[in-house]
């Protein structure tokens, strides 16, 4: 057991070996956080260093707990309050936090790439928790791991990622990810929000949903990003949701065991609807609890949680 | 030992026997910040959650010593950089939080009835640490251990609560809570700022504080809550503070032994003048510090802090 | 060992013995950051709370670690979502604090004198993280701290301080400590950024940088903090930069083991060029890695880390 790298910055250099290694550490770990003792003693006195140059209070939260719960040293950095504010740079900021000799750091950051940039100048395991337009291993990697436990297996699925393709790490990580796996991975929306190429990548293309609802195992619906811009490339949201949205009626022409997920927050009524946010076949919170395990298992694994001596 | 329910969300369901579990668990554990090492285990390894979507730094700050006292692993969430701010519903939010397994949830919330909503959705119990101008229940049990610490009782005691009652959840609680434990609660201030009907919730009416001087035993001071717009309904702050603000000169033709108490913060020279803020007669800081106190035994009492099984 | 002050609130009080001590003990506690379980669990159960009045992430987090690596419970209260935006005063806030019973506070405020004030009003030990353009009393116990670990000594170097002395807390408390142990100590900048009389407080004056080079066993950079309106009283800042900028050209004309310091964030080209900062010369990150230790060696010998009874 162990990983072959330093950092998790993308899912294009796992393959299949490191990603069953990090989804059978986490299937060990999940179990803690459904104790009365929510703790065991394997990250104590290791420091995790939360820099979130994004805000994300939810993505900041699970490894918050992730680290606790792993007895680890938690400290927040929120860069609104920081010296970036005063012109300093912010391979400058991530020396002197490497400075203080954390023994892991987390990073969101908003442009693609702030990670790697960080990893490749540190010593120090750096975990992209979201850069960009780029990458999200982790929700990726809690994908898989909450696919897998449903469904047993990975392989010969067929996953269909609904939405604006083109502005989503999650869509980008997951493609890589269940690809490694074996399963077969559709990506489906609108010209407009599917970039060019995305075959390359190994992604089937479609911009028919309804044509997929019968042969899908997994459906992970998007979020739309309104914030992000990505409203001026169609025409309105509700034809949007009437195209892609996911609703009972399309439910009911999807396998019955066909999974529903949802990176969150999600837009109620707009890609996704109430009746399927909350009906049975949703694992939208199944995902978010195994956000917590794997990013244990990835505290874990990277921070070499090893021998218990010194003090 | 032990509550009667899952949650402490107002104080109207909390009859005497359960604030005396309360107070009286408060008392066997204001010891342990007074100690050099103030820390016991009794919540190791619980997840303390403390959701204020209404920032108050004050009153987390007691519940976040509370809980770290006690052990817990204590995560803050400020809904500021949350993904509120993306367009997600409150339950939403709040049912992500549940997914990461939390033991006890600390709820402030702008909108009253919040904490409500979500004990109803939630298995994990919640503490209101205010909502609105309906309730705030761990304000009025810590003013009522400061009082049962300083005259040996509740019952039989004069309690006057002036002020802005319109607008004070303070107040609403204080009412329930002294009234539960046999005090005579009164409510004064002019006519504008007192809710037509609070008779039928156990208190009785006064505009005129002079008059209540002699007899009372406890005088409690609210805080002008400019901030939320309560100055519009009374002609201006110096002719308030003539007519309810607590002077020198009234505090004479108080009964010797009487409690001067505030919920804080303090207008100094508005409703409170310096001299009784900071005078023999004030328990004002006794109050913060008994916060702590019962802040720990609702976690503690909440939380069952039972088995010191697993690891 | 012991020092025989309750709080450390700036240079001025210190006599060589207790920066020796300081030093000492800081030296003794370095190692602890260097091993994979940074923590020890000297100050368990004791309470930090970090009263940041005005924002600073890079020192928050130093003192942040150095609690956590001694097992305080480190509490961060923010004053942007805190009672002093309800008109609250400051003295009434620290005073609430102070009822929760911490066992230190560490207190940055963009006010000179603040934390005396606190401190004179408080039983509880203070450290001032800065305040104002007053004093920085632990910065300067790390820039001592780094040059005595590298040089072996302090007495009789020639430390040479250079930029925006006015506004600089970090010039006036390095001034102070480095004279206390035998340094001679320069400042030097334009005439406009000198405060007059600095003299009295025992500093050479230049304003020729050239001219200090050849014997300079210690050079320190100043931040030109340009959001504190430092930039008014200068020309340009690339007038300031060709005159007092520390450039490769300028460090060819120092000793060879000249040491190059700055309390950061640095401006890359204005006051120092990227080779040096990031030449062989330049300590800048020891500083920030010392920092940690210095801080945890104030809080150890303040926190009085005694006896480990009680629970």
């Amino acid at each position: 057991m162990g990983l072959k790298f330093k950092s998790l910055l993308d899912m294009s250099g796992l393959d299949g070996e490191d990603i069953a290694t990090i989804l059978d550490t986490a299937e060990s770990l999940k179990g803690i956080s459904r104790r009365p003792i929510k703790k065991v003693p394997t990250l104590r006195g290791r420091t995790q260093m939360n820099l979130f140059f994004e805000p994300s209070t939810r993505t900041r939260t699970s490894f918050e707990l992730a680290g606790k719960r792993l007895s680890a040293d938690v400290v927040n950095f929120s860069p609104a309050s920081s010296s970036l504010g005063k012109g300093e740079t912010m391979l400058d900021t991530v020396k002197n936090i490497q400075a203080m000799a954390p023994d892991i750091l987390v990073v969101r950051h908003q442009f693609a790439g702030a990670p790697h940039l960080i990893a490749s100048r540190l010593p120090t395991p750096v975990i992209n928790a979201g850069d960009g337009s780029h990458a999200h291993p982790t929700q990726a990697l809690l994908d898989m791991f909450s696919v897998r436990e449903k469904l047993g297996r990975l392989d010969g699925l067929k996953v269909v990622i609904v939405g604006d393709i083109t502005n989503s790490r999650v869509a980008r990580s997951n493609l890589q990810g269940f690809s490694a796996m074996g399963s077969e991975v559709w990506v489906c929306g609108p010209r407009t929000l599917i970039p060019p190429g995305i075959e390359k990548m190994g992604a089937r293309v479609s911009h028919d949903l309804d044509q997929l609802l019968p042969e899908a195992d997994v459906i992970m619906m998007l979020r739309i990003q309104l914030e992000r811009g990505s409203g001026e490339r169609f025409p309105s949201l509700r034809e949007h949701s009437i195209r892609y949205g996911l609703n009972l009626a399309r439910l009911k022409r999807t396998k019955p065991e066909v999974l529903i997920m949802h990176p969150g927050p999600i837009n109620r009524g707009v890609e996704i609807s109430p009746e399927v946010a909350d009906g049975p076949r949703s694992i939208i919170l199944d995902q978010v609890e195994n956000g917590v395990a794997v990013r244990m298992a990835l505290l874990y694994l990277l921070c070499g949680g090893a021998d218990e001596t010194g003090d």
